[in-house]
């Protein structure tokens, strides 16, 4: 996966930093988390294709994370997309957007299909394979989105209005299949690799059975993006973001500003790192930051001091995870 | 005055245009023209204080045209804007906005008249001074702002759905104060110099009496911009764009594409110019361009083979009119 952050300001843009969106993007297709005003301009920066954007998340209903969603809605409209769109959000996304259409404003001809996630806890079981279903019985954490190759929680996170944290999660991949091994083994190259691949036995033209562990390396384990903003620190983001490969998390404010983070709903890059810390990630991208930070070092050094792999979102820098 | 246009893509935009977005500049103050999405980032570009932004002009219920108005805002609520801002409509704006207050998304603690412009003719007087009252019954043009120095003029002009051109008419000024007669006459530095600039007689301290007319240069008439999108040719932009300094008109499209332009309610670069010589304006400025000219060349070429002073708005490129 790739991480390519649109917008890493909070509150208002900033000529540097747009408000807030994040484009993960696999093979072929991407998600987008959160759509601040602009959005679709920082969109033709990146150099993406809406086209190829299948799903939208936003997180919680402050203009600077989904002002822009009218505009690219009505874009992909414009040029036609035919694509089906899943767009995920809080309660209050769908009567926003029914009023947006009902006042002509909103014009939508492709197949959208809008998800509200609230606050209640499920039952599990929603996720396909084993390991998602594990997932969202584990804690509240609850699947609002799949795919054949990976699948998105959500839960609800700690700001000053309702608002979702997000954690993608790839599928576990089979372990690259030895084209050496298979030949050795006298595997006719052709169909009974891909079933091998599958995780199939095969039989031999000889007779004799393969197992896929005969041709295959050690499964992979899917690459996770956690995305906590805006929010408090709080368990549901360390769980969001447990054994996450980068955890993408709010870092509005330093140390010193720390009364204003609580009473906002807003975090310190120290409070950040401490929840990547807690959750195990592996890395730590910090954004949404204060339009006081012309410079972003303050918040860089406080979060790498508790958790050295912390790195600052800039717009349009994009990471691979 | 000073024209900024600080978006002239249609529809959606492209990365060297924004979408529809103008502002006009006076001294200590400016107005706004349009609000398509991404509109505060471009008046941040354009150096612009938002603080000094009076009032705030829509055209017509097409997001590309107000999309930006949540993010404009709530930005100036959040940096504390105290002056009071008019915001001109047509009808609907002002359930628009009171749908976004209620759903929480929009948040404005400052002074916001909105005034919503419908179709009907006026009965003019509203106008302050003689020449505005005289312009008001005129035709159907109607006051729809007034400041000291100048007063903006609407109608409907002829779009797919109701839409409003605009006029910005300067009052006329006093002639140029000459000093050198005033000395030469009599008149004592002080006071009476601001008298007689005022169009008052004042009595000198040797009993004599001393007349604007001895001091004063001939009358300045005031300057006027037209603002005409998006419309087909039409005889109400003639009429708002009567003897203007410049016309701000949309050229979505060429010639050759001026079935598309009628059917979807715009103007070909060769409307756009039969309008401004009709209408007697000194210079045109043509705007609103389809996303297919990544070159605009073959509308001012159209444009300009009719009517010679005819310039391309490009983002952030200024006029001094």
């Amino acid at each position: 996966m790739k991480v390519i952050p649109l917008g890493t300001s909070s509150g208002k843009p900033t000529l540097k930093r747009n408000v807030s969106a994040t484009a993960v993007v696999r093979e072929g297709e991407w998600l987008l988390f959160d759509c601040g005003e602009g959005t679709q301009t920082q969109i033709q920066r990146a150099g993406l294709s809406p086209n190829r954007m299948t799903a939208i998340f936003i997180t919680h209903l402050h203009g600077d994370h989904f002002n822009g969603l009218p505009g690219l809605l009505s874009t992909m409209a414009l040029d036609r997309r035919e694509r089906s769109l899943t767009l995920v959000g809080p309660p209050g996304i769908r009567e926003y957007l029914d009023t947006l259409a009902r006042l002509k404003i909103l014009f939508v001809n492709y197949p959208l299909e809008v998800r509200e996630v609230d606050g209640r806890s499920q039952g599990g079981g929603e996720g396909r394979g084993e390991e998602s279903v594990a997932k969202a019985r584990e804690g509240r954490l609850r699947v609002v989105y799949e795919a054949a190759e990976y699948a998105v929680y959500a839960q609800p996170i700690d700001h000053r209005i309702f608002a979702l944290g997000y954690r993608v999660e790839e599928r576990p991949r089979p372990g690259r299949f030895d084209l050496e091994r298979a030949r050795a083994l006298g595997v006719p190259e052709g169909p009974l690799f891909g079933r091998l691949q599958a995780g199939n036995d095969v039989e031999l033209p000889d007779g004799r059975i393969a197992h896929p562990s005969d041709v295959l390396g050690p499964g992979r384990p899917g690459k996770v993006v956690a995305y906590c903003t805006d929010t408090r620190p709080c368990a549901a983001s360390i769980e969001l973001a447990r054994e996450a490969d980068l955890l993408i998390h709010e870092a509005t404010y330093t140390h010193d500003l720390s009364a204003e983070a609580r009473e906002f709903g807003h975090s310190t890059a120290g409070q950040a790192a401490q929840v990547a810390v807690e959750s195990g990630a592996r890395r730590l991208l910090l954004t949404h930051f204060s339009t006081r930070f012309g410079d972003v070092t303050p918040l860089l050094e406080e979060a790498s001091a508790i958790f050295e792999e912390t790195e600052i979102a800039n717009d349009l820098v994009e990471l691979e995870v």
